[in-house]
Order: structure tokens, then sequence, then C-alpha cells
């Protein structure tokens, strides 16, 4: 037998189980409010990270991506696809896991599973922005598509927000009702409606989370009324849209990173020249968010590589001294740097 | 406790130590020309690939890149750093891992460790390409800079060119020395030279493998004669060139992926529109290589992610039935694709 690997061949990895040990040992509501502050923080020092649209390989059925990103002291990427066919055959539609490096070294600091951790940072991502965009005395939502992000979006919303109520409507009634079922006793009143105009109705914000990879109208132009905060999630990729161009022709638009939200974003419907706001510019007080009780805001979320970033170093963090990670030896680290070969000899030996 | 996860939730993972593990088990020898037909195999169905330059991250110290690539059924990619420096600090200059995955779902179905098989794939590449650019009856390889790499190189030429003398020189003796002790009993006879000319003495075959970032002539044109291969590895960046740009003028240039050579390889030195080969087209016939016995053939080598992909691939197969890798429950697999929450859920109570 080799001898063991030094600590430095090692790589902490958190599994799916372990991140579900580690959000129930923290709690789901801090797990996301505290999600909701370190991407907060990420978004007030926007200007320093690389920022590089995500490199796609497309096929017929579905996309897989790499969303890589640095802060000049650590480097992260996100491994995502993008298989809306996936549900029929029992699958994921989207699964990922992430990567922390040292910029100095290279050497990576942890592996994670990101595809519960993206379903956490995306809805951390949504209330934080409707913290800064959407009504104050917003207290319902109306969550229009109840699939694998909507429970995450609810929960993040009445965490970070102070939503109190949720009407909930999908296509699909049975999607809608485990997704009432799984709200139970969250502290959350559950309304579920048999259409989107009867989950909208006294509704302050409005999410948009489905998942068809193709142009759909789940909200028509009539159904918004004025004042409202519009959280669209679904509408990610090319070809991939929810809301009618009239009803971003009556918003303010706000997004994360506009040369990648204008390729994949509600807003591929617009002209390419289309005013919109970055909302890292709003965080840090450049620019008004929300001016008028009237005004409807439109957070046109696709997201983006930083806030993979964000996630990856809170889970860093939050791993450090606890069992919620097994070490991978995924590095090779001869006692002499050069001797790559000696320890692959003496591995023998 | 929550139930296992699926199969599906599971993604085979080859350590460095079941890497080292799998390579002595079939012999180092075989795995080099294993590696080589495969990557001779995939260089045959060059233009069905997806072919794009390195993502690359750049700071003051090194590179981190991720290099994908697709064959229309798997995807790849490679994570790899370049840090010059990390050396006199004990670390890898080099470390890296790489993922396939299905095209048609998007799911993981491979995460290996690749600093090894880096080494492995490096090397098999440099004697494939040898193979049809060499002289046919070179005996002899000059191997200059003694680091990491060189051992991998010179038992790659002895596998699958049929060298019988590697003639070692580095600028530090300690670095021969070790290489020389780690090829005794290879098979190969050794000769420790104490200068880059010595090195050169009858060698029919040069292979520079050295480490600095910056320009640095390894070679300068008087060394060279008539009809030898050069097979450059270490000139592998923006900034780092190891053939003294005479050279280059004088030689018959092959290269894996001209957008990403011109950038990275020795070639950078000459004008963008210097004429050189694609290696695929010669492995495929529509090009000569080697057309004069007295032309010098230079194989501008950088790495590419095809490269990475095919040893992916082959390490994927050959751990089938074995012991040589461990499940990674490193996707969410929820019974209901839809149900990621309830899966979290479930895991609480």
């Amino acid at each position: 037998m080799s001898p063991l690997p030094s600590e430095l061949a090692y790589v902490p990895f958190v599994s799916v189980e372990n991140m579900m040990r580690l959000v129930h040992h923290l709690g789901i509501e801090r797990v996301l409010t505290d999600l909701a502050d370190r991407i907060e923080a990420d978004f007030l020092r926007w200007e320093l990270f690389d920022k590089t649209p995500r490199v796609a390989s497309h096929s017929d059925v579905g996309v897989i991506e790499l969303m890589p990103t640095s802060d000049g002291e650590m480097y992260g990427f996100k491994y995502v696809n993008g298989h809306p066919k996936n549900m029929k055959d029992g699958l994921q539609t989207v699964t990922a896991f992430g990567l922390l490096a040292d910029v100095d070294t290279g050497y990576p600091k942890l592996l994670s599973e990101m595809t519960l951790l993206t379903a956490l940072r995306t809805a951390a991502t949504s209330a934080m922005a409707a913290k800064h965009l959407a009504p104050k005395a917003a207290k319902t939502m109306a969550m229009i598509g109840n699939g694998a992000q909507s429970e995450f979006q609810c929960i993040a919303f009445k965490a970070i927000c102070g939503i109190d109520t949720v009407r909930l409507y999908d296509v699909d009634p049975s999607a809608t009702d485990r997704c009432a079922a799984n709200l139970a006793q969250r502290g959350l009143t559950v309304v579920a409606c048999r259409s989107a105009e009867e989950a909208l109705e006294g509704a302050q914000i409005i999410t948009t989370c489905t998942a068809d990879k193709q142009y759909a109208t789940i909200l028509t132009d009539n159904m918004v009324g004025s004042g409202v905060h519009i959280n669209a999630i679904g509408g990610d990729c090319p070809g991939k849209t929810e809301l009618h161009r009239d009803i971003l022709l009556r918003s303010e638009i706000f997004v994360e990173y506009p040369p990648q939200t204008r390729v994949e974003g509600e807003i591929q419907q617009l002209d390419p020249d289309h005013a919109v706001t970055e909302l890292w510019q709003v965080i840090s007080g450049q620019v008004p968010g929300r001016t008028a009780a009237r005004q409807i805001t439109l957070f046109d979320s696709v997201g983006f590589a930083i806030e993979d970033f964000s996630a990856l170093s809170y889970v860093l963090a939050a791993i450090e001294g606890t069992e919620f990670f097994a070490n991978l030896d995924m590095i090779a680290d001869p006692d002499d740097p050069r001797d790559l070969f000696g320890m692959l000899q003496r591995a023998r030996d």
C-alpha cells in the first residue's frame, strides 16, 4: 500500500446527503437568509468579479453549462444541465455540482453537490432582489409553476420578505397539491388555485417558474395590475420565456448580468438596446429600485455565476468544524512535486 | 435517516489512489498504448467534436482553466491549473480533475482525478504524434526538462515508438538524477547529460518539457540538426515558449487545434497566418506528415480537450467491473423529480 496522501491531497466534498443534513442542522430559513446576505454582500463588490457568460454545450434535448467566476482570491465554477424532457423519464430537469479553488495555488478547496444548493441560492437571490424592488407592504405572493423550485421560493419570500400568504397555480393540479402539502406547518397561508388569474388575486408579488423549453405565455398583459413585483425565474435560456412581451414593455426591468440576460432571459423578446437596470447597482445605491407605487418592477432572473460562488463560499464556511463533508483524494500530492512518477511507482511497491 | 439514494444519484469517482491502482493493475506501458490508441481513434473523428478554446481565468501567479468538449453522445470537461511558482512551495505546478456526462440527460457518469491521467494522456499524445511524424528508425530521444512529465514521456516513446535510449538534461542536475533513477529497470538505456547540447547527440527525437512561465530558449537554432522530430510540450500558454523562433521557421509544424495553439503554443512567436498542419489531418491521411528525411518535424503540443475526453472515456471503460472507483452521492435524485423539497424534508423526518 502507498502512504496516506498528505492533507493537501484532500478536497472536502459535500454530498447530497450531507447538504441535506447541513440544511436541517442550521434550519432552512436560516440557510436561505444567510445565503441572501452572502449574495447581497457579493453583489456589493460586483465590479471585482471576473464575469464571463456561461459556457454552454447545446444538444437537441438540453444544455450542459459551465459557469465560472473569480473574486481574485477564490475561483468557483458550477456544472449544471437543463433537460426539460428528463422529467418524463423520472429524472431531474436540472442537476448541478460546483467547485471552489484557491486562485493563488489553483488547488481545489471544495467540491459540492449543487442541485439542492442551486434551488436554495435561486430562491435566496429572488427574495433578496424582491427585498429591494417589491412593494414594502407585500404579504401575498402568487407562485405560478409548482415544480421543484416552488417550495424554496415560498419559504425564502417568507423568511426574507415577510410574505405570509402564497397562492399556488400549476397546469398540473397534482404539482400544486404536492407543493401545498410540503408547505404545511411552515407558517404560511397556502391557497391552491385553479387558474393563474385566481392565483394573482391580491398578490403584490408574482413569481413565475415553469419549465417548458419554448416561448410560453404564462402571464398575459391584462392579468398583471399596476404596482406589483414580478419575479420571473423560468425564462432562462434561448427560446424559453414565460411572460407576454407587453408586460415587459410596461415594467421597470432589473437583471443580473445584461450580456447573459439579453440572450437567456425574458428580455430576449425585446430590442437589444432596451433599457434595463443591473441589480447590483440598486443594491449599492447607485440607481434607485422601485420609484413609484404604481410601477411594475420585474426581476428577469436567469441565474449568474456570482450567486453560485456566494453559495459555495457559504457552504465552505458552514462545514468547517462539522461532520457534513468527506475528504476526497482528488489531487495528486507527491512529496517532491516534480516526482509524480515516483509517487505512482511507490504506490506499487 | 433518509432512504439510500437511487443508483442514478451515484457518480463513479476515481481517486488518485485508485488511478494508481488501475495503472499498476493494467501496467503503465499498456495504459499508455491503449490511451494512444483511444486518442488516435478520436482524432480520426475530429470533425464530430465540439471544439472550444479553453476557458481561462488568469491571475498574476497562474491560470485556472476549464476545457470542455463533446462528441454528441458524451460531454467531458477538465479542470486544470498551471502555477509555476507552486513548485517552490512544495505543490504541484499542475493539478487536474475531469468529468464525463451523458449528453442525453446531462447526468454525470464519471468524476476522475486527472493530475496523473493528464501526465499519461500528454505522454500518449506525444508518442502517438511521433509515430506519425518522427523518422521511422528513431531509437534515441533527448529529454530536455526532467520534471513531473519526463518519465511518462520516456516510457510512452519506448512503448509506442520503440525508443530504446533516452538522453536526459535539466538545468537542475537533481531532477535528472531523479528521472534517471525512476527509469531504471524499464528497459531503456538512460544517459544523464550535463548540457542540452550533450543530450541532443545522436537523438532523432527531441522532447522539450520545461516549466518556466516566460519566453525561454531551451533550444537554439544551431543545436538542431536536420531530420529530427521535435516534440515541444512546455510552451503551452501565452508568454511561455521554449524554442528559438528560427527553429520554428526551419520546421514543418503540426498542431492540435490552431485557434488555441496560435495563442498558447510555440507558434505564438510567428505570424498569425504562418502555415501549420492539423495533426488529425495527418492521422486521417488527408495530408502527408513527414515528407523528407532531412525535414524537421515539430509537434507544437499544448494539450487539447479531446485528448482529455479520450482519457476519461478510457478510464470509464477500464473501471467497469473493477473495484478501482467509489460511488459519490453527488446528484440529487428524488423519486418524483419535481419533489426536490420533499426529498429534503424526508431526510429530516
